[in-house]
């Protein structure tokens, strides 16, 4: 069976080349992230974030975080993995702004649109290991996905009271549209949300959020 | 004991919030990383990519391809760590290019102080972790700091592949060189190795990068 051996061997071998060079092309197609802004701007040049630097942003606040979750034990390589393709579906659909409550109407469907196309770039079990984190992520059920979800949320509203809410000011938005928004953070982490709610009355103590229009 | 067994909790609860600011003070600091320039250049904008672009992208690397690593049984999760953390000290210390081997000289001792002061900004326990996971990735020894390595080097010869060798060819580099310099990556993912060897000798053909001078 020597010579069947061999070529089996070389059969994996051409089979393991292949699935490595798919890799690499979802790798090279996702560096298209790095496109795709977002309305929060960074604190030191003032200019919009993009996707890839606010996913590292959020890898580094769970690594950072991660003993304040609400779940006692957390299983932290499955939200870091969860945060590093959360945001590819934007590639295709775009950022949509938190608070535009008219294109988040189809958001979803535009997004599992654009998953099936970029994850489905990977080998078939990848593109079924990296859509079930995006899945998990999108239902915020599990308590990575609320810790994921805590972090993704909290850290814009810190570069916003940080850039005297700059993202806010630009769109009208209220005290009262970010409690709401935001508020489920509490969900995976009820210490951070005690901490953002201080922190949001700072900056509407400062001038740079408004409060609640007045009934 | 009750009133004393409250004003225990009082100072457990003010010592978790010190701990918690603390940490969010350190999430603000290295929004920094995200002004910090590299040599190579993104596919899309061909604007220089900005050190945590490049760290989400190696995150996205490690989780795609961790199965070709050398080691049969790798720890992703510290993986993951140490390339969250690894660029950190180039906020204080500057992005050294890969083949500028007189800023390289000093370069260790100009980040070893950047460590002190950025990873200082956290409570103890995790400065010495965070410490811990940058020397580590510098020392190279681990199969976990291997692979990154391998990662670390591999996605800038990508990106340089994929934009017509443009940083290679704005600083006159020569196909010896990447390879003396990126060979390292044999060492945590030979198959990496392998097609890095392939795509380089593919730039060379497409005229993107220059072949070793003749002796």
């Amino acid at each position: 069976m020597r010579s069947g051996g061999g070529f089996g061997r070389r059969m994996e071998a051409t089979s393991a080349a292949t699935r490595l060079a798919r890799q690499i092309e979802f790798i090279f197609e996702v560096d298209k992230l790095k496109e795709i802004f977002r309305q929060t701007i960074n604190s030191q040049s003032r200019r919009p974030e993009n996707d890839a630097e606010h996913s590292w942003h959020l890898c580094l606040c769970v690594i950072t975080l991660a003993e304040h979750a609400n779940a006692k034990s957390l299983d932290v390589l499955r939200v870091l993995k969860m945060l590093i393709v959360h945001d590819l579906v934007e590639i295709d659909a775009g950022d949509t702004f938190a608070y535009d409550t008219a294109a988040m109407a189809d958001q979803h469907e535009r997004e599992a649109r654009a998953a099936d196309r970029i994850f489905g770039l990977l080998p078939a079990d990848q593109t079924n290991e990296f859509r079930g984190l995006w899945d998990e992520f999108e239902e915020k059920q599990t308590p990575e996905a609320k810790f994921a979800t805590a972090v993704d949320r909290f850290q814009p509203m810190l570069l916003n009271c940080r850039t005297e809410g700059a993202a806010w000011k630009r769109h009208g938005i209220t005290q009262d549209r970010v409690i709401a928004r935001n508020q489920h953070i509490a969900e995976g982490c009820a210490e951070l949300w005690r901490y953002a709610e201080k922190m949001v009355q700072g900056a509407v103590d400062a001038g740079h959020l408004k409060p609640a229009p007045q009934a």
